[in-house]
């Protein structure tokens, strides 16, 4: 027992360290596809982020997510993490107000820090998709907003107790807790915000080149790294059989959906778009999040297959439609959140979670569990579009959320922070 | 019991994660040391290399290399790790048909995903060698083959209980079975394809620098990294003595080699060229591979010494040859490779092995290892480089392996994948 | 027990290869805030760093720091970590000459490899602050007299047994230990080296941007992640409770020191630096090293508060002395290593170290504790800056310790190394 508890201490804190790591990576993927002039608030942006969503985390986030309370937010324990908690005690044992979370056996700490990167996670997808053109204090202050009420509140539906988790749905590692709550924030943003300038001028959709592309690539490949402790560690106990299952189910994930990103870029642009491959990269791991332990390995690979395609054409439609995602954020964590949520009730199987999940319709299951995560689905979409919306709303009206017309040509750099991203190199601003 | 298989799986799954990262790694050094407008091509390869990897591997390779069968190759569990197994029980207990990796008591799919980033690792090598000209689809092509057939029957003869392991060769960690494996295909790619335009024009050796030095940094650090999950994690288990002795004789060949290729480079050219520095370290690293829990972290000293001057010696001699390698991947992976495994007959010593290997020569044990390991080297050797001589030569043949004149000297970033690596920097295309 | 022993040399393993990993982030924020044309030459120093640090420590540095001996230094089992030893038995059961660190019961090769990564850090912190000026032979000799001396012995008066030890001194991960011991050592060398050439012309202050601010927040990134290893892993052994606190109050301290240090920026400057959240993160990080096992997360925030404050005005105060220091290394991890090592005597709690500290100053304790930290602090500056000082005059008298100033115009990268960091891109020296 002692030995398990420091097994499962030390792999969810790893695991947590390696989730935290992929901050990195969106930093590195959002400014490596973003414009030179724009890099240095990319980075400052993916990196105060964190901060902030650390700190809101902390105030009060947990506690609206982890605190015992009704099916809709938590009401116990709120503040700075102080509700009384004997962790790691569990079952009959747990004497605390964060009984949502007391099935693991490890020090409260330890699920505070492992539950706030995935916070810090769903705060920074909005970032890529606002980027270019956002006024760093707005989305200084959206972030907060993010890390301590909204993100919490779907946490507290799914992972802490609430009603969607109580009628039923399953969302392993959170293609939709994370994901798609980042999405639908993302998109609600992308709409106040309107696209960059000359992006959509007359009709025409202009490729706006991000500027560094080796930066996009390291970032990916962090990412990647870093979904090993995303999915692996979301057992939040170190099983040897359920850890080393989600490792390959999320590799092989990913796996097909560059094969099938690169495949179908290939086959409808002519050529193998370096872009496109990253992205199906990311699509295949955002897919595969939600059922990652609750599917075969074969399963796995279809659903990383269909990810790749449908990152491809949901670029492609975004655009059509003048939303202008920079990094395609939409497309993958938006689009493939919600695929990945619907697998759950496509492709799980009794016999690999121990009669937990029941079976998905693939598997003889019927609709009862499809139409369950579809519930879920909708309730998130309802719940987080509107709350952003409303949040950009209020900040658009205090203190304005996009940059003026000739700071955007400028570029946010100089115009928001003073610097310089690349002093010293030839670089021309292109609009 | 139950306590050792969560130490062990986790210890496994942490390992293969960081050899997963060493593909960031080798894209970074390979981008870095190439020209600015190859690199979207350098890092699509480099990432497409391990979904390939990913997938051969499953489909095929894992039972290829590790299903019970003759000495030469996997006959049973051979596709899609599909055999009946029943671990983590090993000994009499295991029932199943991958008993050559039945001694490490770790479920199947960690076994599996630990394996496969190593062969993901070798797949990977061939990238350095032969890029700047060669086709992205013969690329992929080849990878294929590497991941499913060339790398998984050296992997049977050495780790997966054929031929070389019964006559007693001994590779802890890759040596042969990964680095040099990758260094012989990359040789006959490097053959079959010729230097880059202008390399060896009129028995001139031109200088070709790297764009981007800081991104090889970045790379050799993070596969300096890696490497601590390489060879420690080549343990399968987390054995307290052993994972830390390999831990220090890792690090100290890596150190040895530094400083040797340094010094042997700035005696030499007259000044301590960064790449060397770099290539050094990566081959003390691949020396050290094969003899790493076998050999004193004394001993390991003097590997790391011989292998930094060895790669700044073959990295002139290759191109005194006329062999164009970019990277220098031959004169780390090959090279070293080889020395490293030779070095095994050297250095081992029974008492850090608990009498598993016996001694080599310089501790008393004659040439007898010395000669199975030599042998295993030969064998290796010319199986590998006729395995891969014929598929570029097949696939040049079919569909052709190297791009035409025109695109190599505008970029293949351009002509392969419409994409340019940092638009909005003014570069110069050197040819 | 034998669980025990297999769960702590992970977890010591895994935590040393993060702090390994830190080299990667010090040589990222070094470079990108300094010029391109240094790029090749910095990258050169940090890594050849850690390989001097790597000998020097193993040839005589760790003997010198855990070795028995008088209150000054180890003088048993000097050499080449070459005394008798049974680890991992501790206690009674300890029968070997490295008493001061047999507390954790790992293998000897395992204490090693974290007590060297920690060294090598104490190294590297030296380069960035004589940057873009120092003679590389220069620097790799002082290098070695750091690793095998100066930091060895502070190392040896509070962590192997010394005479801070043992009058109650504490620094749990090295605020001191390392960080100030790297800072006091990198003043002597910014005194004796002077400013970079046009730095403080006529009695103006130039600022010098640099070349890169998205490798410079790679790096940071980097040392972020790997502070998840220098601070939980300085337990030495995966004690839950003991290293969820210290990852969330390493965490907190960060995020309150990136927000204060942006906010005091934002205030005084006008805009918010990017350069200055990212050393608010590492003020706030070095900061909190010394105390993070002592204090509670509500201290850890004020912790971070107060050294993102620190930080931007010490980057000022310094300018204003004309100590140049290209990426504030000093204002880092002097200042606010000094001030972390302050924080234990403030902040410290017996509730929470089972009474190993008496309470701080603002728990009720008195000024006892402070005092001692007070008298740590002062007597290692001593030693530190003397040591350091002679060694750079001794080092200058023999070989000379700067370039000369048309190679300093030029750039060290090619006057040092031959090399060019970005061949291909347009590059505007600026002086």
């Amino acid at each position: 027992m002692e030995a398990k508890i420091m097994v499962d201490t030390m792999w969810v804190l790893i695991t947590a360290m390696l989730v935290f790591f992929m901050n990195l990576g969106f930093a590195a993927v959002e400014s490596g596809f973003a414009r030179a002039k724009n890099c240095a608030n990319i980075m400052s942006k993916n990196f105060v982020v964190f901060a902030v969503s650390s700190l809101g985390f902390l105030i009060f986030g947990w506690g609206l997510m982890f605190g015992d309370g009704s099916g809709l937010i938590g009401l116990k324990g709120l503040f700075f993490v102080g509700g009384p908690d004997n962790s790691p005690a569990t079952g009959d044992a747990y004497q605390g107000v964060y009984s949502a979370i007391s099935w693991t056996g490890v020090p409260l700490w330890a699920k505070f820090f492992f539950q706030l990167v995935f916070c810090g996670t769903a705060a920074t997808i909005v970032s890529g998709a606002v980027a270019e053109r956002i006024k760093y204090i707005a989305f200084i202050m959206f972030s907060f907003v993010m890390a301590m009420l909204i993100y919490p509140v779907i946490g507290h539906w799914i992972w802490g107790g609430g009603w969607l988790s109580k009628i039923g749905m399953f969302d392993f590692a959170g293609s939709t807790v994370v994901h798609s709550v980042g999405g639908w924030a993302a998109l609600a943003g992308v709409i106040m915000l309107g696209p960059r300038i000359g992006k959509y001028d007359n009709g025409h959709i202009k490729a706006i080149p991000g500027h560094n592309l080796s930066l996009a690539t390291v970032g990916t490949f962090i990412l990647w790294f870093g979904w090993f402790g995303f999915n692996p560690g979301s057992t939040m106990a170190a099983d040897p059989g359920a850890i080393a299952h989600v490792a390959v189910t999320t590799n092989t994930a990913a796996a097909a959906a560059i094969m099938s990103a690169t495949l179908t870029c290939w086959l409808l642009i002519g050529k193998p778009d370096l872009g496109m491959t990253l992205n199906g990269c990311l699509a295949g791991l955002v897919a595969i999040t939600a059922p990652c332990a609750f599917v075969s390995v074969g399963a796995a690979f279809f659903i990383g297959l269909i990810a790749g395609v449908l990152v491809v054409m949901s670029v492609m439609m975004f655009d059509r439609i003048h939303l202008d995602d920079p990094v395609g954020a939409l497309s993958v964590h938006l689009v493939n959140g919600v695929f990945g949520t619907i697998c759950v009730g496509l492709f799980a199987q009794d016999k690999i979670t121990g009669s937990a999940t029941g079976n998905g319709l693939f598997y003889g299951g019927g609709l009862k569990l499809l139409g369950i995560q579809l519930a879920g689905v909708v309730s998130v979409a309802a719940f987080v579009f509107i709350a952003a919306l409303l949040t950009w709303a209020v900040l658009k009206s205090f203190m304005g959320i996009r940059v003026s017309r000739q700071e955007e040509l400028r570029g946010l750099d100089i115009g928001e922070h003073g610097n310089e991203a690349y002093a010293g190199f030839q670089v021309f601003t292109t609009e």
